[in-house]
């Protein structure tokens, strides 16, 4: 067979450094000594720090030669890997390769001390229940970060100086490759705990503001359920098509819109009777006030917006600021309708609560008048599809 | 001279992958260049997406002949970039790279077309502004990603062929690594940002609970900072060592410590007058309401023990839960001695505010008995160096 290993080396690097997901990169690179070299099955024995053994990742092959993936595992003083961690560059290693037939062709002609003949034994005993008759270590200077493990070739040939050097080669940048991937990997994972960490500290600072109003207890959660189904609707209907920046922002704006509330006496909060005049002008300054409180964070420009005007009204009679149809932040009116729903179907100290379809022939009559007719529309269909 | 470039390429790949500084990287390519190969001077045009244009980052060599950073930047319908963007594969590129001395001769020998040849004149001109005589591109899929620009080789002989097969290796591997390098740095970015932002809502959420206590305005603020403080000084003095993880949740723990007073009544916390004893124990729940609140946020933990314990002292007979010494927990131990200091250096409705000197005799006379014996010292030394 004819392979030009320089430009398949070319290509596999190429290909290993932009794979950021270690286990699907350990598959390519298999799969790739499997078909270009033309092996029976080839695995990777990959260093685990944490248990400091080496597990078989994966190994592919023909049907029925294929070592099952996690199958395998050896610890770090297992014979196969003292051969590298102690004898680098030991001449009995070709290219610091360990070549079953050439090692055992050795051990018949020479003689070695006897601590490392058991060794060599050990280690050749180990590659016989791999089934592999090549073994190549990938070093991140001096560690040892795994080994590449060799079948037969299909043809059952030797292997060639230059398939050696080839696989030299590719344990190298695989060894590379699979640090990379993995620092990748890290770094997601912390970028995806601090997103969550994020989320539910906002979550918890803002259900404490809302236990404050004795008589929406829930009414966070309830409320920002509501604006995610309405956005996802909206979005799989493709009327709109919001990016992630726009979901986080209405999931945080949904989450504390009502923030401003931090603001208004006890007293008017938890009135066991219809607010007068001076209370609801007092009350109706909560959106500014969740402006107030949030204006420091830069990051919350967007979501600030929702908060500031989620009592807008469509037809421009809305506050604080009065904005009218399209002029309204699409976040903003979202939360309106959602906070709407939730605030006619929960009790109040002077009234019931209204049953839910009550509520919803209340938001479909506002339809262009109070909401915006695009996501009010969303949300009766959402209701009828038993979602809310 | 004698060099061995598929090594050097091995060293130069492996080295690169694992630099995710792309300023760096780039620089450390330019280097290896220069010397490995003995060239005047190197550099590389690199895509800016933004601007959609390609920019001279590095230039490295001799004194005298290096082209200043920044100096160069060339738009992307530069005849030098469409040679490489029109013209893949076109045979009077030699293995894709453009080299000034051969096409000089092609040119003299040859008739091109009179739109080609006008745009290889023009790029020959765009060289010889950058003192080039060999431009080798980088590709990503189909997308230009940058051109390496080199100068003539030290001892001014042309480049040979295992040269530029080096260079276009490498040159292949260099966009792969800067690609992989800016792809790290944005995730960098992306995770320093999400911690901002964390901390930024922490600090405004805080603090507008913070304001419901209108006696202690900026409370939150003043302590954060001093336990901030007094966990660096400890760190200096190496008493104790604490990672970064102890540090962020020292910083929560101290913006979050007084949250419980959100389910305080408002009545209670703004009483012009001193407390009774149901209203005193009202007010002492504030640390296990803060925990109630907290809770659903695992990754919180070690910081809910601060928020839960601020309020315990060193002898035991602090609350909620009456530990002693060692027993109460380092972040609380940090907080209570903060918290005390500027309770004491605030007004209070039924009492001025102490001065600060008479605020500091009082921590010292509470060493080992209110307060952290280890604690208190610190707290005093920064007192005394004017840092609080």
């Amino acid at each position: 067979m004819i392979i030009n290993y320089k430009k398949e080396l070319e290509l596999a690097a190429k290909n290993m450094i932009m794979v950021h997901e270690p286990d699907l990169l350990i598959k390519m690179i298999a799969r790739t000594i499997v078909q270009k070299v033309g092996i029976k099955h080839a695995g990777i024995l990959l260093h685990n720090e944490e248990q400091d053994s080496y597990i078989l990742n994966v190994s592919r092959g023909a049907k029925g030669i294929k070592i099952p993936a996690g199958f395998a595992r050896i610890d770090s003083d297992n014979a196969l890997i003292r051969i590298f961690k102690e004898n680098k560059n030991n001449p009995f290693l070709e290219d610091n390769s360990f070549i079953y037939p050439k090692i055992k062709k050795i051990m018949d002609n020479y003689r070695y001390p006897p601590e490392l003949k058991e060794l060599l034994n050990q280690a050749m005993y180990q590659m016989e229940t791999f089934d592999s008759i090549a073994c190549i270590p990938s070093y991140f200077r001096d560690d040892l970060l795994g080994l590449l493990l060799l079948g037969a070739k299909t043809d059952n040939q030797d292997f060639e100086q230059e398939e050696l050097d080839f696989f030299t080669a590719l344990a190298s940048d695989v060894s590379m490759a699979i640090r990379n991937a993995q620092l990748f990997k890290k770094l997601e994972e912390e970028l995806q705990k601090k997103r969550r960490l994020f989320i539910n500290t906002t979550v918890a600072l803002a259900a404490a503001v809302d236990a404050k109003d004795h008589y929406t207890h829930g009414h966070i959660n309830r409320v920002t359920a509501i604006c995610l189904e309405i956005a996802k609707k909206m979005n799989q209907k493709n009327k709109k098509t919001f990016d992630e920046k726009f979901m986080d922002d209405l999931h945080i704006a949904s989450l504390l819109h009502d923030i401003g509330k931090i603001g208004i006496p006890e007293y008017i909060l938890n009135k066991e009777g219809p607010l007068n005049e001076d209370e609801r002008e007092k009350i109706n300054e909560h959106p500014v006030i969740g402006v107030t409180i949030l204006q420091p964070i830069n990051e919350l420009n967007e979501a600030i917006m929702g908060v500031k005007h989620h009592h807008e009204r469509y037809d421009g009679l809305g506050y604080p600021s009065g904005l009218k149809g399209e002029n309204i932040p699409l976040i903003a009116a979202i939360i309106s309708v959602a906070d709407t729903y939730d605030a006619m179907t929960s009790n109040r100290p002077y009234r019931k609560a209204m049953t839910k379809e009550t509520a919803l022939a209340e938001i479909e009559k506002q339809i262009g008048k109070q909401f915006h007719p695009l996501i009010a529309a969303v949300f009766v269909e959402l209701f009828k599809e038993g979602k809310i």
